[in-house]
């Protein structure tokens, strides 16, 4: 049965929420705690004095978007269309797009931070914010609307790009009130902002849905039919307990043990240290420097594999373990040199080489003939799969990995990756 | 403008794809390859010699689950009743759980593999297959589709950890061409899978939509929906072009070089290393052994930030140079002693620690010693947000430091994680 709402909130407080330290609209300067509220921010525990506790702002009045209603009818039109299937002409979207509403977001507003960016995250929006908003909001991690966007808007890069269209995402993760989530959707649509949602509380995704209708804030449940598919198809019903919330069980902690076991694995195991450990690996990674190999083996180590990654460096011999182990294990990467060279400059930029013994490492016959001391090896081990990193994300590439892992493991007549659960 | 999908298939080829050895249905004591089929894995090349083509096998007929109609109309009107809001009666629902298929998948079914795991990676489905399939399909990577999946499953622990119910997830990632998701549809059908996909070809994924409604397969669109909306909201339409086709456009490359600059300072900074390099993190994560800082710093990393992790050993003093730095960044990790000595336990079990100087490692005086030890410091440094980590995924206790993180460094009247794309 469904826990109530309040019994939940109990749960949720049995560590007792204990205020955080929280700067609010103090210049950058100014680092000294002046305002403190008491938020929930998962269980956490902190060694401060109790805190004076304040209401810090009370919440502004709706003003929903002014937008005339054929921008409205031409919005949903288009959206119909992209339902139904149909194809959209882009050019004709493109010269027809919705402008942005009339007033930019006020910087001094008090949703807007006005401080620099520190340089620290990348990506980041800071100061007044231009394009067009999209809010995400979790009662979880947030990390499945965050992935789930982050890849929805692979599908706009024509426009973002070359900046024809710009985006500013803001996840609000940890929701757990309807009260937050209401402020979120007011200002939402303040914001002209799409509000993207994972809540698998059944009560606040219904809260989400009929407000959003009301201000008028257009608003897509991004894991609810997922989860109401699985539902019908294991003829369970899901628990509506967020991830993190204390009424939900523990992760499957045998597959959680194997996984930081693949994480201290693969750290251990990084730029070619002991060898003597490489049978010990799920999956062995070869390549010059800059191929990508660490990021790589980091990523697959968060799926569970044990990654061992070995360099290969011109006139260096490859550690014989290398040859002992089960060759079916050992993947090589390869890279365009013109590309590696760009990005081998930008290495040894950040690294402060100069006319030093490495200098050659980013020179253009020296990227070459590493190459090619590297082919040759792959030619002399035809098991190893030679895997094309130009151009590739992490994840394209770590795709194609596992892919063919599963493929030599398993022998499916359909190639799959299959797991228990 | 949409590109034609021959268009496409020739872009795919740029890089001749070049034959993989494959072993299929060999005894897991059999390593020859032989068979070898020409397949598409991504770009990949091969240094092997042009082997042999083959077909491999012919499509078998098509045989729809033999499922009752009443079956069916039970399965549909939980799945409205879900969709609709209705809230469920758990215990109703699994007393009237539908019945596998009376015929469970024979193992010796061409779709089965039926060597035996070997114990490299973890939960993995091997042998012959119980409970219900998910079929998960995608033209990229497939990551999407796995992570919504897995967070979906999340949904429905307390049914899976009791294995009251049990799932079976099978992940076809890189799938270009109709044909062959036809067959993995076919054979979902002969599975009684439920089919979840996201491909962003929209022929791709109105021909899955198509044949699933023909095959009787359930099946849900899953980044479909989130999709539409943002072009909705953008008054653009997707590309169409799935992640590594040719087509698509680079990743943006100056996040993805900061991403893996950050990945490259956090593996060097892991334990302790190299404190001279503290103020260079954007995240310090400090804490005793085993509260999950490796783990928890490279889950950060993936996500662009550069996280440094301080090992708090009783009796040894930490680097002067933490105290140096924006104590805005430090975080400090705490665990329940009982849980800490649980895992210690393991780990000693697993580095194989005997009664040597290191036995005190999981003793329980010492682990609160430790815990205590490391409260103190805490104390000394209000700052630092005490975290609990105590039965939480990296994923969860990642959420709770980014949103401290961000809280702390934006003063957002609503506090979010903005990005800008």
């Amino acid at each position: 049965m469904k826990k109530k709402r309040k019994g939940k909130k109990m749960l949720l407080t049995r560590i007792p929420p204990i205020p955080i330290p929280h700067l609010k609209f103090s210049p950058p300067s100014d680092r000294t705690p002046t305002l403190i509220r008491r938020r929930k921010l998962g269980a956490i525990s902190s060694c401060l004095p109790e805190p004076e506790e304040r209401k810090v702002h009370e919440t502004p009045p709706v003003q929903p978007r002014a937008r005339t209603p054929s921008h409205q009818l031409a919005r949903w039109s288009r959206a119909r269309a992209l339902r139904s299937g149909r194809r959209l002409d882009r050019t004709k979207l493109t010269a027809n797009r919705i402008p942005s509403p009339p007033s930019a977001p006020n910087p001094t507003d008090e949703g807007y931070s006005t401080d620099e960016d520190d340089g620290t995250t990348n990506g980041e929006a800071t100061g007044p914010l231009e394009g067009k908003a999209i809010y995400m909001v979790s009662d979880g991690t947030g990390w499945t609307a965050e992935h789930s966007v982050n890849a929805a808007l692979g599908q706009f890069e024509h426009c973002l790009i070359d900046r024809a269209c710009s985006v500013n995402t803001h996840l609000f993760s940890g929701v757990e009130d309807t009260e937050r989530l209401m402020e979120i959707i007011k200002q939402a649509a303040r914001e002209g902002a799409l509000l993207l949602y994972t809540l698998v509380d059944p009560d606040m995704a219904e809260a989400a849905k009929h407000a959003c209708r009301l201000w008028g804030v257009p608003s897509t449940d991004i894991l609810g039919p997922t989860t109401e598919a699985i539902a019908a198809h294991l003829g369970v019903a899901p628990s509506g307990i967020p991830r993190g919330a204390p009424g939900r069980k523990a992760p499957l902690s045998e597959e959680y043990f194997k996984r930081i076991e693949a994480i201290d694995f693969t750290i251990k195991q990084d730029d070619g240290a002991q060898p003597q450990n490489l049978s010990r690996a799920t999956i062995v990674l070869v390549g010059v420097s800059r191929t990508g190999k660490t990021p790589l083996s980091i990523y697959l180590a968060q799926k569970g594999y044990k990654v061992a990654n070995v360099p290969i460096v011109m006139g260096v011999d490859l550690p014989k373990k290398l040859f002992d182990i089960d060759q079916e294990k050992v993947f090589a990467l390869t890279i365009n040199p013109v590309v590696l060279q760009t990005i081998r400059k930008a290495r040894a930029k950040a690294l402060g080489f100069g006319s030093d013994v490495r200098s050659n490492y980013s020179e253009m016959d020296h990227v070459r003939e590493e190459l090619e001391f590297a082919n040759k090896i792959f030619a002399q081990n035809p098991v190893w799969p030679v895997i094309e990193v130009t151009g590739k994300a992490i994840e394209e590439t770590a795709a194609v990995v596992v892919r063919i892992y599963h493929d030599r493991k398993k022998k499916y007549f359909l190639p799959r990756i299959s797991k228990r659960y």
